[in-house]
């Protein structure tokens, strides 16, 4: 599909997080079974939750601009994700798997912080201004997440040091 | 190589983020060519110079780490740079094409963040304080650069919206 237009670009990058939403409702709970930090696990799951929400949002969206909701696969979150993987296979420490299970899950947190905000940007020029209401509000719940994960990081990163100190 | 201790997971996010700079020294040059906006060409241009003193900052935490400088294959920068690759191709027109280069590169500031972020965090954990801070002032740099594209993409999106009605 060639891009000619701000629609099409806007309805190509939707379709792309359309696929990155969805897969992440799925790498989200496999998160959450990895982590020793309670709060983590927690932390993870609820962003679970929220992120069947944001599916939804996307969907409200593709109906606003008249298109069907289609997902495109979004290699950014196919890298983020094997990155992730390799955390999760390669840890060979409960503290050192949650510190790096928060940055894998930061660094998706920062991809859809940036992919939101060009969204609603865009959403806000063609004057859409339902559908930018709707992704600002995943926009501050993916930012309000990465200062979550922020939080936690200082605790699971002392204990990364003291899981160290104990080798 | 199993990540036993928070060292060995610095080292590895390390050579990870060796790898994304160093590609995108040859990215953003390509991203200049392709931008019509002369703004966002410079913006560009200056910030492939500033990726470049970001590998060398990278080489000076290697040696202050005692570690040869290696870099491992980013997953996640090959999918931000394959989307970027695909705005690349498939824009037609020089509003959108400016358009999806600032939201591709915004995505690529994004991810560096937060690495920098947690690398920076891990280096003050494990003491290393000449390490912090230079990935706080390339930490910094990215933050920079990423306001900048959101100041050029308020013109850029205007002229990619006239673009349309032109159709």
């Amino acid at each position: 599909m060639a891009m000619d237009s701000l629609d099409a670009l806007f309805e190509d990058t939707l379709r792309d997080m359309y696929y990155a939403e969805k897969k992440l409702t799925k790498i989200l709970p496999k998160m959450a079974k990895k982590a020793s930090s309670p709060e983590l696990a927690d932390a993870f799951t609820s962003h679970a939750e929220e992120t069947e929400e944001h599916v939804t949002r996307l969907e409200k969206v593709f109906e606003i601009i008249g298109k069907t909701a289609r997902a495109k696969k979004c290699e950014a979150l196919e890298g983020l994700s094997a990155e992730g993987d390799h955390v999760m296979e390669e840890a060979g420490d409960d503290g050192v798997m949650d510190a790096g299970l928060i940055a894998s899950a930061q660094a998706v947190e920062h991809y859809e912080i940036a992919r939101y905000g060009a969204l609603s940007a865009w959403a806000g020029q063609l004057n859409f201004s339902d559908a930018v209401s709707l992704l600002e509000q995943t926009l501050e719940e993916e930012k309000a997440a990465d200062e979550k994960l922020n939080g936690i990081a200082e605790t699971v990163n002392e204990t990364a040091m003291h899981a160290e100190a104990a080798e």
